[in-house]
């Protein structure tokens, strides 16, 4: 039988869950749960039912595993404790300081209610996480270094939306080149933020704004953009739409360490993304955990989990066999 | 009180377990196991005693983990099962097409015993094959691609050496440099053997011996030459000990992968390696699966696993609370 799937949210994320389930044929979507009205949500699988969340405690035995598709700010902070007591859960909570925070509240959640929620999936958190995590452990005397990019900064595009006189805009991480070639090269370089990453935003603007002041404040804006070198390009809605509507991004994790009686050799490990669609690739992870989270509850465990603590082959849908005589 | 390890043979590998053990301080080297007269054999670690194979099964409830530092040809298929009686093992069998009659084998004894054996680590198998079934589980509609270089082939330099009139050798598997770019922007080519790899030979003649001829017969070796395109290089003895005495090595393990309604996003996964010494940093994973194995057992898992079947958090040193809080 397959492995029945619940959406709880419907934006970019609850679409890629959607997407992303087409491609597993060990799962099937069988609800999507809305705050909206349910008549006002069109999805993409014909048969599914859209509902409203209000509905959701009588699915209890219909679901084996729900993704949670909501924000990491105001969303997933309750709301993952909350349906942890009803469903094994998967979240991609990605505010890092507020990690150990959420893993209690859905740890005591899950453990009462004999269910498994796994938090903190997707990219980074999730795949660089890893990457750190067994780059850490293999080369203990070493440095890391994260870069990011390049590709669309949901945070800062909405920064700069917010600056009186913008009709929209887009921010683009951008990782500096001759940094990421020091690194790879075993140079282990101390790098400053201004020296890892640039800022690049594309603008449109409200009609009689002032360019000149609207640059200033994106530079000045202090976190975002001060200890940056920034570039801002002032562009048509028309250019806007057309070259700028996408969601890439990627990254680069690093781990520069060495070995040896003298600490002689040095080694390198870069685990990389580049991601045509952020959304899409952090769904397709969210699926593969959620795969995980089914396994792990079959198993008898229950509890909060991180992507740490589930081996490669729980994400896979090739049986033990199949990896063991084909991909190890 | 720490992870007790012993090692089981004193060459590369034995020697670079015995460094990375080093740098763990959740454990300590209690014995070097030989199969050579143990006098013979001067280790780096003072205090830890050298010891004849024959007298293994004395230090059965001494020793939590013994790493298998054998060759996958001849060594280990016997070794594995047998230790595997006695303790907790990890072993680094590298020969794919067999691994899963060793892991049958390794099951058996280890299942029978109530003890774990872990075998295929290093990086490839290994961390590559990790990168591998993530990348697969994520991108299920996608290719896989593994180059493997700029490094030392073992078995082709061996090859290159059994060849008369050769006194010493050592060849340098390359990866194509416009494959890999290829791969990484995305153009999911089809790639023959020999636009994946070149190979490089530096060989020291006997005296007398005959360059054309020794070239010659090196270009055509069937498997180990003959599809690729080989340079061969004749320098003398002191170029060969002052350059080319060293075991770097390394590799890049790429998924390229789509999602999206119409497949109209692509993805790129890079894992990469570049490693000044090989048996270095296979033994560096070798000291963090002895960890897990520990681990494993302690829980009270028994038999056959492999690098698949373990979580990243159980390779690391550091408590799952600071993972969460300062890694994810």
């Amino acid at each position: 039988m397959a492995i029945r799937l619940g959406i709880l949210g419907y934006g970019n994320l609850g679409k890629g869950v959607e997407v992303a389930v087409k491609d597993a044929s060990d799962m099937e979507l069988v609800a999507v749960f809305t705050r909206r009205d349910p008549s006002s949500v069109s999805i993409l699988t014909a048969g599914v039912p859209v509902l409203n969340v209000k509905d959701i405690a009588s699915w209890k035995d219909k679901i084996d595993v729900l993704i949670l598709c909501g924000g990491s700010a105001t969303d997933l902070p309750t709301m993952t404790p909350e349906y942890a007591k009803l469903f094994n859960v998967v979240d991609s909570f990605d505010t890092h300081a507020r990690i150990p925070e959420h893993f209690a509240n859905v740890d005591a959640a899950a453990k009462e209610a004999g269910t498994i929620g796994v938090i903190s999936c997707g990219w980074d958190p999730g795949m660089f996480s890893i990457a750190r995590c067994y780059a850490n452990a293999i080369l203990p005397d070493g440095k890391d270094y994260t870069f990011w990019g390049k590709g669309v900064s949901q945070g800062h595009s909405d920064a700069v939306r917010r600056i009186a006189g913008v009709k929209n805009a887009k921010q683009y991480t951008i990782p500096v080149e001759e940094a990421l070639e020091a690194v790879r090269s075993g140079k282990n370089p101390e790098l400053t933020t201004r020296q890892k990453h640039t800022r690049e935003c594309f603008v449109v603007l409200e009609e009689g704004a002032d360019a000149a002041k609207v640059e200033k404040e994106i530079k000045e804006m202090p976190n975002y953009f001060a200890d940056y070198d920034t570039t801002v390009h002032f562009i048509s809605e028309e250019e806007f739409n057309a070259n700028h509507s996408g969601l890439a991004h990627g990254g680069f994790v690093f781990r520069s360490g060495k070995t040896g009686v003298n600490k002689e050799h040095n080694h390198i490990i870069e685990y990389s993304l580049k991601l045509d669609s952020n959304p899409e690739f952090t769904t397709s992870v969210l699926v593969c955990v959620a795969r995980a989270a089914y396994r792990m509850h079959k198993e008898g465990m229950s509890g909060c989990k991180t992507i740490l603590d589930i081996a490669p082959s729980y994400f896979s849908n090739t049986s033990a066999e199949d990896l063991r005589a084909h991909l190890l």
